[in-house]
């Protein structure tokens, strides 16, 4: 998994001129850098006067405020300025505070969500959108995302899904990279326009219990090895600056205060050396999940596990001292986190121009800029997926003929998705506004909202159906209100909600044809949907150019390309269900597999609804002579696997080649196919391409028992193929 | 958790007669006693003639088949002597055949299954239901039955949570030991009313991902220690004899394989030198899993595991062989488990009697006697829980009214549920004639199906509300047919079939008193039947006496007092959901708890539906003056945990008290309540008893991150009360 040569942060030296700066601070002032707190309580942030108020209920002082390392959640580059000045005025040694805040997919430019950009399988767009948004929340005075979330995810019910790129751990490591690199570049001193990336949530979070946020997470380390691990790992192979801890516990003790998770894995064993941040008040929640008494031993199991700075709560700061003190902590370990935090400033070139890249008029000129919005509609098109099609997408925007675009996403600004409080949803392009555009001559567009997200009125069923029947074409906008998703964002009930689902079935019934477009932040199950529509968009949540990027999807100015990176269940009780799943004893469908006994439900399938990788096209594209070149790999020789892609559409289109592997015999048991490679090909009507790939040794490694990282000898099968579901199988052996 | 005076196992003396027979027995001997076969291929069984045919497809000769050592589903004094004394004379050495079967609540007189056994709190009639089965196997010629089944099971979709007694630790090994001592007594050998246990399935069958039957278990280490191999162990120190395989994976190797688990943690350390027995065909399954090329990989694997006899498949008899030859194994490896195979027929008596208790004579008078038909009704009794009464029942047999009694269970023999292969639904007492026994003067039974279990049709509608009209209470008799549950008997939708729910929304309709009583195998969502219904028993399956148990429930010639030991969920979207989780650090309704960031669903709320140790009674049960007697625990001093319980209500009745522990503060994150100890108390009408618990340190202990089980110093709450939601606390501490 790992590069040793990207291991940045295992060799660096320690700046001596920051050793002498230690020395000098007295040990509050180096308590408080490990205290981060939210803009209410700065002087010179927007709406002052909150600074009493919030201090005196955590118990802190005026001092500590003055004397704190880093600001959470604060944007702009007038408010950041006046606050970085005034803090510098109250610092006795002039220690610049790091600005931090979520910049999670676009800071006012906003892409689509990341379970949106996974299914753009586009890594370098990934990277330009993290670079954009990096650029206008620098010039904002930011230095520091939290962002990429790579927690892998397979259950829907989870809200925190639409933050992630999906489930399969090669895919998220693809994108963690292309984020870390996007967000930081490659000189953090001196190119001003990125900022310091945090990768999050440490570990294994996506892995909640019953898809309910915070819920406990309890998976087999070497699960945890071969699933969860591998994103967090890519992010800080990368560089990445900093690491978030999960609220979650792992094994048993909560990661904010997991010694073995922290202090020996991720520091000793893979050797960063970069700021360990607590999520929002999880040093303090310690003690609700009942491994810290009291404030004191939460802070001191935190310390303990390597958490450098604490997220809103004092714990550090009204215990550290005393801990000292009474020999349970080593004052070595404040002085540790402390260099991790000056050095990040340092890096940053803090400490010779604190203010950075924060200027309000470049602020005006480059944030929410046209080439950023270009970008971001760019992005919007590949991370759509086209879902269903019976021949009535595109449509025809001179075709004389009307349209009724009819549901709650019709003329909506909340397109931008969770995450995204730097947007502006009045800003965001609407549905309704986005297909006017393609309209001409005498072709018109009747907009009705039917109803609300849970909600209608008999008013808005009537200009529903008023509309709908006047029109030769409807277009249903429908989907999830985005605190739907998100953090503490879970339904027990993936279904739309019952009023739009009523919504289909009256618009259905009209026997006109119908398009669905889904705007939402998790897959759903598309019960009631599915069959009634006549082709379905999944939009996810766009972004700011959401309605011209779905505009041009559903005129064909753009083919879809996108593919799901996360299953869609057949129905909630699937959950979990994810491609990269192990055999069973009794597999489903075995040459020799009885009627009954074999792993399956009696009420619905095994496979999910759509699996990972699916994606249709307004193109066709025929996958032939798929060939490997040898039927042996050795440690020292690869191989190629090609396989030709014909368009056999009428449209210049964007395929999708992707290359999975199944181990047949492992030591432990090994997913029926897992992700190696995929490639993304354009091709203009009739045009064939032959794509290689190639595969070695590397590739086939996996994590045993004993958690080593191996290949072993023996059988194997590639499948080259459109999704996960190819079953186009290459046998070959792995001689050692 | 283990008792090292109850290791039975540990130090038992290698029989020298046994070692001399070993001696004389030649590897193919030897290798042949490691195989089990079924029934059909023996020479003396009824329906013989299919011999050749099994033989052929697993690849073994007839000399395998008379040199094998036990044999799997057979039963009946006439056969298994027939086999028997053919068997001896075919087999050079004379050793005797291993009858085993799955004789798993009831032999042909049927006990409630295993989940309405655990529902019944009551171990005592567990233990009688064990005893009696075993008396009706043993006389028919079974010498090992594969039972109990002691899987933790918390996700209800798994059809097998019908053979569990639930999601409790503590309560699955009190019922573990009291079936183990149920089907073995004490003194095997002479006790030839007794048959040897067979625990099941060894590990955490009952984790199956997603509820689906031998799908992946992905557990940590401590996790399976803490609340899924408590009971297994239990088995073992109150003696039981036999273990089987679980089909799942065990920290990625399946279980049949897993050397960690068998060689190491059940034979090394917890000292098991019995006969460890694959479940069926689990030995070739290895391939499947993917952990063995072949069968001879796979006969590797499970013989270095431990696994003694390989049910249903040949990989051993084809391999074994070759692999001693080949140096793969040492011969050792098949004396042991030749001696642990022998030992077992020397403890049964089988080489003084081979027939051991089978006689026809003794077995038309013993099977399905009025005795045991007499416990089967009194533990169905206690099993079915009373969920929802609103003055409804107890019904009035002798009030000259009408009663209907509606649905596909009303007059249905399929109330023996799954693993009743032995029993007969004919011979069952039937619903509507249970009831008509309870009416006397003019009242009246009207008894209509409405329909079946998933169909319907005109005239079972229009025959069910014709009787529906011109009765006055209305009884609908609901559930799934037993295939719904048990192995491979998985649902993803976990509500009665639609046609059933449509039932209760036509009868609810004519506004009359309606009594819902359920046969099912699992916890369902009882959306559509709890809102419509005034009254609702749940009856599990009852067994053989279900018609006259539920009667006596229904009129009141019994008061209900079963209690549920596995949770039902409040839809499907919640699973798993269970009594004993851990806190979170965000839990839901702490003092300071934000309204949205918090771990809940948007949709529904946390908590089951019906909680863990839920059941309502005829009667209603006062708590009062709960206290400790000291709030300190010591490493020597125990405390008492006392209540006063007043039957406030004008029937006998028992209560079941419960006493619950949590410990606030622990190195790992620890259950929000774990069950210590219960006691069932009959009480008359108006009558008060003080219960006494004890509690000490022992009962503290917890599994640890490094597997230790240990108490921690510190504060503890104590919970005594009707069910697991009770919330009287009475804190104390534990001081060491």
């Amino acid at each position: 998994m790992s590069d040793p040569t990207k291991q940045t942060h295992r060799d660096s030296k320690k700046n001596p001129s920051l050793n002498e700066l230690i020395r000098q601070m007295t040990l509050d002032e180096k308590i408080a850098q490990l205290v981060q707190l939210a803009v209410p309580f700065y002087e010179g942030a927007e709406g002052d006067g909150l600074i009493t108020g919030p201090m005196a209920s955590l118990g802190i002082t005026e001092e500590t405020v003055h004397n704190s390392g880093s600001v959470l959640g604060m944007a702009g580059a007038a408010e950041t300025i006046n606050v970085q000045r005034t803090h510098l005025e109250n610092n006795r040694l002039g220690i610049p505070l790091l600005m931090m805040a979520d910049i999670v997919h676009g800071f006012k430019t906003i892409f689509p969500v990341p379970l949106a950009i996974g299914c753009s399988w586009d890594p370098e767009l990934a990277e330009k959108s993290a670079e954009i948004a990096a650029k206008e929340a620098s010039v904002s005075g930011v230095h520091v995302t939290y962002a990429p979330m790579v927690d892998l995810v397979r259950d829907p019910r989870w809200g925190r899904v639409v933050e992630s790129t999906g489930e399969d751990p090669y895919l998220n490591s693809v994108f963690a990279r292309a984020f870390v690199r996007g967000f930081q570049g490659t000189d953090l001193a001196n190119d001003t326009d990125r900022v310091a990336a945090c990768v999050k949530h440490f570990a294994a979070y996506g892995a909640a219990e019953a898809g309910r946020d915070y819920n406990t997470v309890d998976l087999s380390e070497r699960q945890m090895h071969e699933f969860y691990l591998p994103a967090y790992k890519a992010a800080l192979d990368e560089g990445c600056e900093m690491v978030m801890t999960a609220f979650n516990t792992v094994d048993g003790v909560p990661a904010t205060g997991n010694s073995k998770l922290m202090r020996k894995l991720l520091r000793e064993e893979w050797g960063f050396d970069g700021i360990l941040i607590s999520d929002w008040g999880a040093v303090k929640e310690l003690i609700a999940h009942g491994i810290a008494a009291d404030e004191k031993e939460a802070a001191l199991k935190a310390i303990k596990a390597g958490v450098d700075i604490e997220m809103m709560t004092s714990c550090y700061v009204k215990n550290l001292s005393e801990l000292i003190e009474n020999k349970e902590v080593n004052e070595s370990l404040i002085d540790e986190a402390v260099m991790r935090i000056l050095t990040l400033k340092q890096k940053l070139g803090l400490f010779e121009n604190p203010y950075r890249a924060a200027d309000p008029e470049r602020e005006r000129e480059i944030v929410f800029c046209d080439e950023h919005r270009t970008s971001a509609r760019e992005l919007a098109v590949k991370s759509c997926v086209l879902l269903k099609n019976e021949g009535v997408l595109p449509l025809n925007g001179n075709s004389d003929r009307k349209i009724a675009l009819i549901g709650p996403f019709a003329r909506s600004g909340d397109v931008l998705g969770p995450w995204s409080w730097t947007g502006s949803k009045e800003d965001a392009i609407k549905l309704d506004d986005g297909m006017r555009k393609k309209l001409s001559g005498s072709s018109e567009l009747l907009v009705a909202d039917g109803c609300g997200i849970e909600t209608t009125t008999m008013e808005q069923w009537q200009e529903a159906l008023a509309s709908a029947q006047s029109a030769d074409t409807i277009v249903l906008a429908l989907g999830e209100h985005s605190d739907m998703s998100g953090e503490a964002g879970c339904r027990a009930d993936i279904r739309l909600p019952e009023v739009q689902l009523e919504l289909i079935r009256k618009i259905k019934s009209l026997g006109k044809p119908v398009v669905v477009v889904l705007f939402n932040g998790r897959p759903l199950d598309l019960h009631g949907v599915y069959d009634e529509a006549d082709a379905i968009l999944e939009a996810w949540y766009p972004g700011s150019e959401a309605g011209d990027a779905v505009a041009d999807l559903l005129f064909g100015d753009a083919n879809p390309s996108g593919r799901l990176t996360m299953s869609f269940p057949y129905s909630v009780g699937q959950v979990p269900v994810y491609y990269n799943a192990y055999n069973t004893g009794r597999p489903q469908g075995a040459p020799d597999a009885q009627v009954r006994y074999v792993s399956q439900y009696l009420d619905i399938p095994n496979e999910p609804f759509l699996p990972f990788g699916f994606g249709l096209s307004y193109s066709s594209f025929e996958y032939e002579g798929a060939k490997l070149s040898s039927d042996v790999i050795t440690m020292e020789e690869s191989i190629k696997v090609s396989v030709t892609i014909t368009n056999k559409g009428n449209l210049a289109g964007e395929e999708t080649v992707q290359l999975y592997v199944r181990d047949i015999t492992g030591e432990v048991v090994r997913p029926v196919k897992e992700l190696k490679d995929f490639r993304k090909v354009a091709l203009q009507p009739g045009e064939s391409r032959e794509i290689e790939f190639t595969l070695d040794e590397k590739q086939l490694r996996y994590y045993h028992s004993d958690l080593s990282h191996d290949s072993d000898a023996g059988a194997f099968v590639a499948f080259v193929g459109p999704n996960s579901k190819t079953n186009a199988e290459l046998p070959f052996k792995l001689v050692k």
